[in-house]
């Protein structure tokens, strides 16, 4: 990093993320080329015309010349992809990626890669229901927090720099291991997106008309694509069985209280549920 | 109504629905005088500040004065205010309330209210999960949709009065019967509420940070008021206690699909709720 501009940056998955990653590594100034690296084309075209990526290569070819990879495919790709970059890339080269599960893939690559590769997992708390470079914005990382998950196998000067190249993109960053960070998120995230989609699959056609923001905004990430979601989901099955079974235990609260009639009680729930969320308020917007 | 610009409207409980209902009535300059009826001086004072009412009154001198009374106070009082207002208001007077629940305020009323009343139970979709007139907003309503409920005993002309009432803040409007209304409600807004405090409560503390939009929308819900929604929640038990078993045996098939490690079953699952949740794009926003 160090500001040379005649780094290399190559973003393997161009989409929301990996788009906006370029806007936001190009505001830097840091890079004089960002590559991109993906299976569509058309996709491809579009990251260019919108000025996320300098020009399209396949994924050898980026590692090779790239100075920074960063991976922003979906989960269950991403430990493959770094494997092939790290046959490729220089020794000094930095890869880091932006999946929202740790375990899986931080163990695929510590179990596979060469010791010194300088690969450093990591997660921006940034994104929307959207798909695509078309969505992507320079400032979506500005004020967020990305988890980085080093190991104890991670090279100490990797994570200094990785760390480097994400706060260049406007993020602030915390450290966690990859097991804590699947864990907390599993609960922060992953079962928001599956709650989200059990709400909106209770609608029954011909009510939607009776919705109002109240609906739409608790089953907004509901819209996000099902295919990554089932990755990310499978990969992080046990804690999210967990948090599943903890909110259906709330629901089951709920349900005993309505049933008899126990005001007592469904005040307490709701007014325990206000204060947990109220607490957020004050917290990154 | 009919443009008379020497009418009255009384609006009993001036929070943010109340208040709301109060600039949005003097946009249309239907009414000379705007009274204001609630308990906490406090609260008058800083209605009328902001000009959702012209001044604060009792409620048997409001409902002597007024063409038009709007009930806002909690779903628990309606009822029984309504009853007091009709001991004391003119014969034409129109009478409407905006609770979240209709059959028990309506089936209180029917029974109880004399047979000319001219009541027709109201519920507009609009509101937020913030509290108070100084939330108040003049287009809360604009485009929004407010369900009417009359029944059989409800005179006829009182319903076409009130509608013109309700669509001169600027709503859209629906008929149903106060049962439909509270079974399809339950579902689009009751529930929801309630999943985003149970979701909100499966939060463990010290993790606030590690939440981003995604939480924070699927829980902003669980904000709302405690006691406003205990109410709400026990006058439609029976359909949310349906509501409720619903979600819970869709969160069952999710905690099925994923220790199973069912890839497929856990794809469909999502895309069943994104369908559903696409399909509201298109509506109000």
């Amino acid at each position: 990093m160090s500001g040379a501009s005649s780094s290399t940056l190559a973003i393997v998955g161009v989409g929301l993320i990996g788009g906006s990653i370029g806007l936001a590594a190009r505001r830097t100034g840091r890079f004089s080329t960002i590559l991109g690296v993906g299976r569509d084309p058309d996709s491809l075209h579009r990251a260019t015309a919108l000025r996320c990526i300098d020009e399209a290569a396949e994924l050898p070819e980026a590692a090779k010349r790239a100075d920074v990879v960063v991976f922003c495919t979906p989960v269950d790709q991403v430990a493959k992809q770094v494997l092939i970059a790290a046959k490729h890339c220089k020794a000094r080269t930095l890869l880091t990626d932006a999946g929202s599960t740790k375990a899986s893939i931080v163990a695929a690559v510590d179990r596979r890669a060469p010791s010194r590769l300088r690969f450093v997992g990591a997660h921006p708390l940034a994104g929307s229901e959207k798909r695509g470079a078309e969505h992507a914005r320079a400032d979506l990382f500005d004020g967020r927090l990305t988890i980085l998950t080093p190991t104890k196998r991670t090279p100490g000067p990797a994570v200094t720099k990785v760390s480097e190249f994400w706060e260049s993109l406007g993020c602030k960053l915390w450290a966690m291991t990859p097991d804590e960070h699947d864990r907390v998120l599993a609960q922060t995230s992953h079962l928001p997106h599956l709650v989200a989609s059990a709400l909106a699959s209770t609608l029954e056609p011909g009510t939607e008309m009776f919705t109002a923001t109240g609906f739409r905004d608790t089953t907004r990430l509901a819209g996000s694509d099902p295919a990554l979601w089932t990755a990310i989901l499978e990969q992080n099955s046990a804690n999210v069985v967990d948090a599943v079974a903890k909110i259906r235990d709330r629901l089951n609260q709920f349900h005993k209280a309505l049933r008899s009639g126990d005001s007592d009680t469904l005040l307490r729930l709701l007014q325990q549920g206000k204060a947990v969320r109220d607490s957020l308020s004050g917290g990154m917007a």
